[in-house]
């Protein structure tokens, strides 16, 4: 049987000897009992660690009900939210939906996370006429981008809807705290919870992520057991056998062998948005003290026509972590013409998937000639189970990495800064 | 008079001083002379330089009859094509269209810039019920990302219009030589071309850009007038009046000071796709001979949300060029709320565009402090005239900042490698 999810590193040993995964193993082996016993830094932000298996049934199938109601009353799902409020539920929702969209299919939009003011005068014009419901999420509904489209968005929703308007709110935020909860409770929102102990980018699998990803008609049942069965393999299977472990090995060694920078690459657009949740998820636990991998992501082909010369002969700066699907879940032939105008005729009777592979290998060789290490992920299949799977995977290799690095993964001391110059900038009361 | 686009340094003073701008002048006065005089490598390749003064009227007013034409018979316009072939185009069109697409208005849709058997299938199954032309854009025809797509599209059109089909293709292609103008002028395609001292990254104002820019309803025109207007001055404009020069001048310095990373910020999502165009024209331009700056781009404040933290205290590895626009197409006024559930009542009366533009300042103070130069381009609006100027400035820049930098700016050789991997695993022959 293939696994869901391999790392492949036969293609890194010019650059990482078995001697160096040795040299670094008792790190590694340190590093995941710190996380799993809780006695590292952040340890109160672990929800995530358990929550595939601690997922409350009731909880879920009021999820699966809300998200049955919100299809049925509208034709667009606006989700309000920044950060890990979104980030998750876009990826989910971009890997395993069409690329076009259909006139019938439930349509997602996402808010609250910009500030660009022509996005949402645009976005409160193009609602007027569509039938829509909101889900806003934010721990304290005072973060201030999702604060200021929910209250826009929501004024809309009051003039179009009437009385009625407070049936098409569902809430996701503290379970308890915040003005977000206190409004839920006075409007009779229906809401869910952010558990306490997961910081945002880590709640995809919580409501945060698991209603809107329902809502567009994706199993979540099937991503948690994909998560569950990440669970079960990662937290128990030895070094070697651990490709969490051995991922945040081999980052945290090529970073010491003064690679500074990480791209994840796919060959599948659909993963775009994987990478924006993955960029999030590694540069916030990681980026501090001066510290951690720079970030940044590719799709090839596309993108070896823009960044590949880069990659091929610039600075050496850079490695590659590519995931790559096994089986996709569509093909094309590639047909006889009988002028062969193009001279592709010698690929007639090969599919585009085919092509696909054979792109993937080739640019791997040049990479790694190029002196670029390769990290390969092969992902037998895109669906949900395997997405729980990997979001899991990516969770538990960024716990461990982040305390191979020495930092407390679970914190973002850094995102303050601005927020508070920029309150001073706007005369915010009790801001000085 | 506000200036269509301005360079502020101020808040370069922590980095960079008025000596390190003096002490590279003559490196900058010199390869904006080798640039001009066509006396460095790839001088063959500078046709984009005189572009906006020499383009043919009659042809600008083919490609005009032409977009009509395709507006008039399709609803979709699919263009195939990969790299430069598309990413300029990409990058005006989302620039410059409103974010959420109405039934009435044109939609574009690119193929050819990917492998994914998904995207082909999914997007030959909504193409089914649509009224579609093609926009085919390569100078060879052979090129196997647009050659598939186009053979498989092609053949799409052919069984849904018949003899009709040839009419609504439009090929953008070599002059004379090559695959794809064979074909053309077998099928009496209208076709369009790309000229030979241009290469596909500085080709956005060329028939490849201008064509499907016109057919999505975006004034050309106006286009190349700001293109115009930005030749006229930074051609001729000296040393610390010219913004190019100080931009090639700033990005040498700080890559000479160990930053190796540049990341292009926007506040206003619509310029992303321009990152993408940019990141394009700079990593392929300058990533040689192992040099050159690795480029990452952002939307703000969406990203302070995921890499915020990273830019603020991780590896100080990085610095801004940040796009800043003075005046919004549209604005949106935050509203009183009898009860201040979301404390945000401190806002009333301030619109949307104010609040981004104080995260713009809160922001840019907190880098600095963090240690991370920033650059700021003051664009005055984004409107084809401004995107026009914006395009101009950024090919003559990396023009000059490659000859500083002393590579080809103008070649690509390491784009091959890959491919000649590629077609040996697929058995292409004359290919050992």
């Amino acid at each position: 049987m293939r696994k869901v999810l391999e790392l492949k590193l036969d293609s890194m040993s010019h650059f990482l000897s078995k001697t160096d995964f040795e040299t670094i193993r008792k790190e590694v082996e340190e590093a995941k009992r710190t996380l799993l016993n809780g006695s590292g830094p952040g340890q109160e932000f672990r929800g995530w660690l358990d929550l595939p298996v601690t997922f409350d049934e009731d909880e879920l199938n009021r999820i699966l009900t809300c998200a049955k109601k919100i299809r049925s009353m509208a034709n667009v799902l606006v989700v309000i939210g920044i950060g890990g409020s979104y980030l998750g539920t876009r990826a989910a929702v971009e890997a395993l939906r069409p690329y076009f969209s259909s006139r019938k299919r439930m349509e997602i939009i996402y808010a609250g996370q910009t500030l660009s003011s022509q996005y949402l005068s645009e976005l409160l014009f193009y609602l007027k006429n569509k039938e829509f419901a909101i889900n806003v999420i934010s721990k304290s509904g005072t973060t201030i981008e999702p604060a200021i489209a929910f209250r826009a968005l929501n004024n809309l929703l009051k003039a179009k809807y009437g009385d009625e308007a407070s049936k098409r709110v569902f809430v996701t935020s503290d379970r308890k705290k915040g003005a977000l909860k206190k409004l839920a409770n006075q409007q009779q929102y229906e809401s869910f919870v952010i558990p306490d102990d997961i910081g945002g980018r880590f709640s995809v699998l919580t409501p945060v992520g698991l209603l809107p990803i329902a809502a567009m008609g994706i199993s979540i049942k099937r991503l948690l057991a994909g998560a569950k069965a990440a669970r079960n393999h990662y937290l128990n299977a030895s070094y070697w056998k651990n490709d969490a472990m051995l991922y945040a090995a081999a980052r945290n060694l090529l970073y010491r062998k003064e690679i500074p920078c990480e791209m994840l690459v796919n060959y599948e657009p659909k993963l775009n948005q994987l990478a924006e949740w993955w960029k999030q998820l590694f540069a916030e636990s990681e980026g501090k003290d001066g510290k951690g991998l720079f970030v940044a992501s590719a799709s090839f082909s596309t993108d070896l026509h823009s960044l590949g010369q880069y990659i091929q002969e610039g600075r050496r700066l850079l490695f590659e972590t590519v995931i790559q699907i096994n089986e996709p879940q569509k093909d094309v032939l590639i047909e006889k013409e009988p002028s062969d105008f193009d001279g592709l005729n010698y690929l007639a009777g090969k599919t585009l998937d085919v092509v696909n592979k054979r792109a993937f290998e080739g640019t791997l060789m040049a990479h790694i000639s190029g002196q670029v290490p390769n990290l390969i992920l092969n992902l037998d299949k895109l669906d949900p189970y395997s997405l729980g799977y990997l979001f899991y995977f990516f969770e538990l290799a960024v716990g461990i990495s982040g305390y191979i690095l020495g930092i407390n993964p679970f914190n973002q001391p850094g995102v303050e800064q601005y927020k508070k110059n920029m309150f001073r900038l706007l005369d915010k009361p009790g801001i000085q």
